[in-house]
């Protein structure tokens, strides 16, 4: 496997030691040849680059994508606000045409949720958010006019394509069939009534060709209310870019963390390679000291072995991670944590 | 005070019914003029009119509006999505310049919170969410092309002027003076660069004006997670118009659910009614059975009262909602619930 590896900032590059930690110890030696590269803040702080074409193609090449965290310090004043996201990490995500972004929930034995024990009880916390990834908000389609004047105007817009809400509804009501049967459109139709329209529309027609799926909708709002106070009602939940953004921070939150919360950024045809990484940030005031959690990006690495196939090294990545969960005491160093899941596997 | 009143569908009509109970108790007999106007799904059924434009301009002369809610049963496939939501509640908040969305959220005794008493712990829950009520995304700016076919594009423009965002962060920072003093401005810059930077650069402006606040922000997506681990850190949280729709869902499940969140649609400069309203929707699946809670309607009676400078009975409302909350055993009619608190003011 010829894995692209980018640590990024912060705690990006701590983190994802233990998650090729983890991978080597699972798929036994040489079989992950790995490339690193250097992006982030501070490469742009030493270069002035972002993302070079260059670096771009040959990204194109990977079988996959190891991503650890992106973002400067807050202090980081030089850095203008937006540039490595829209810049590094989303421009991947928009040319490697990652629609489906892929952020599994899972509420695992020992692990701390801020919820009450009463909704604990209601039932299994384990859901699945399909995010589109590659339209909406994210498009970077808007403008400024009268800039820093008390007139300006300024504007964002979503821009949502039959054929963009197709492709990532139909993987999720796949997944469904390989989980619980049960699919929920999240959105706020009665607002945005032409995005809204157009996901109404085109969930109702995939759902037709899957009888054994239930269906469910909630505006975006509700949502929020019962990932909160009845999480066990999801399977799998189907949203646009921003709130698949939102709802999963919250998701993550609700079980164990964003420390343990996976993604995967997902290519569905395979022209181009998929991306993994925790969908924390770079939280660059814990930078260094070797207290990062680096579960989540383990966790994605689970998500990048069963996309290229190997299942059974994902299951076990999976079962490691539980072990390891379920047995914590306290906190170990980031490097003990990886250690601790590489014996487990 | 002459009071317009919209009920509107499924509960609306009995919370508001509650709602005046407790007003004409608090302010004494014929203080308030009430004048009742039959809006929303079922006058739409029956005369296919949403909101004339005769009842627009008598609305406008009342000194404040009462509304319950909005909103037809599921079943009803004859209503256009959006229609009631686009063409009466959004209409009256545009109309009359509602720029300020008014979402106080407190932790009662007794109520109950789907947070973990850890969580609780933390300290007092007790904010408020100004959420701007007049663009964003809700401005109802956006467009369809190549409807219902296979290569649809759903378009949702968001709009955010300087002087929009200025009169919302000038009254968060207003507010916050007149309690912990603290404002947080939840956005999401680092991706919505455009509107992201019109807030930041006018957040930055008012709040150099108040020195003695404190000052934080947050992505909409970290907002959520800290709404469920840490609530009682924030005092004003000041955001857009669909941030602040989702954020106050979330934080009305946080603080006891959502029959108990009030909410004002302010008109900042008294040219127009400001209207108040429950932030729940109609819940068709529970109308007419008397087990709605009126408590947010009520409550959303005493922000009225503040408003239009009656603070001494605003404030009896609020003590008499809080004394019935931390009393509360099991459920009670919705009249009952009314008549408890009318009984207390
Ligand atoms: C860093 C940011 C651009 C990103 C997003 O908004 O998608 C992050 O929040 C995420 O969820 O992966
Ligand atoms: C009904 C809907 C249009 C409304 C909104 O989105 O503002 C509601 O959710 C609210 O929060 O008042």
């Amino acid at each position: 496997m010829n894995l692209a590896v980018i640590g990024g900032d912060g705690i990006g590059p701590e983190v994802v030691a233990e998650g090729l930690k983890v991978l080597d110890a699972v798929t036994g030696p040489g079989v992950v040849t790995t490339t690193h590269y250097d992006l982030g803040a501070s490469r742009w702080q030493r270069t002035g680059e972002v993302l070079p074409d260059s670096v771009l193609t040959e990204l194109a090449t990977a079988d996959a994508i190891l991503l650890g965290a992106v973002g400067a310090a807050p202090g980081a004043t030089d850095i203008p606000s937006g540039l490595l996201e829209r810049g590094l990490l989303l421009k991947l995500r928009f040319a490697f045409d990652h629609a489906v972004n892929l952020r599994p929930s899972k509420l695992y034995p020992g692990s701390v949720t801020p919820l009450s024990p009463e909704v604990v009880a209601k039932g299994e916390i384990d859901f699945v958010v399909v995010r589109e990834g590659t339209e909406g908000l994210y498009c970077g389609n808007g403008g400024v006019v009268r800039a820093g004047t008390p007139a300006e105007i300024a504007n964002e817009v979503s821009v949502n394509t039959a054929y963009g809400v197709e492709r990532v509804v139909r993987d999720a009501f796949e997944r469904a069939t390989r989980r619980r049967n049960k699919v929920t459109l999240v959105h706020k139709h009665n607002v945005l009534v032409n995005a809204g329209g157009l996901w109404k529309r085109v969930f109702a027609e995939v759902a037709a060709e899957y009888p054994g799926v239930t269906t469910d909708y909630l505006h975006v709002d509700a949502a929020t209310i019962f990932l909160v106070t009845d999480p066990a009602r999801f399977d799998v939940i189907v949203t646009d870019n921003l709130f698949g953004d939102i709802l999963t921070d919250l998701a993550a939150a609700v079980t164990g963390g964003i420390g343990l919360a996976a993604s995967g950024n997902i290519n569905p045809t395979g022209a181009f390679p998929s991306m993994f990484e925790p969908i924390h940030g770079s939280a660059p005031d814990i930078a260094g000291k070797q207290i990062a959690d680096p579960t989540a990006t383990i966790s994605s690495v689970a998500l990048l072995l069963d996309h290229l196939g190997m299942h059974d090294e994902a299951a076990r990545v999976e079962q490691a991670v539980l072990a390891d969960l379920s047995a914590r005491t306290g906190h170990r160093p980031t490097a003990a944590v990886g250690d601790a899941i590489a014996a487990l596997v």
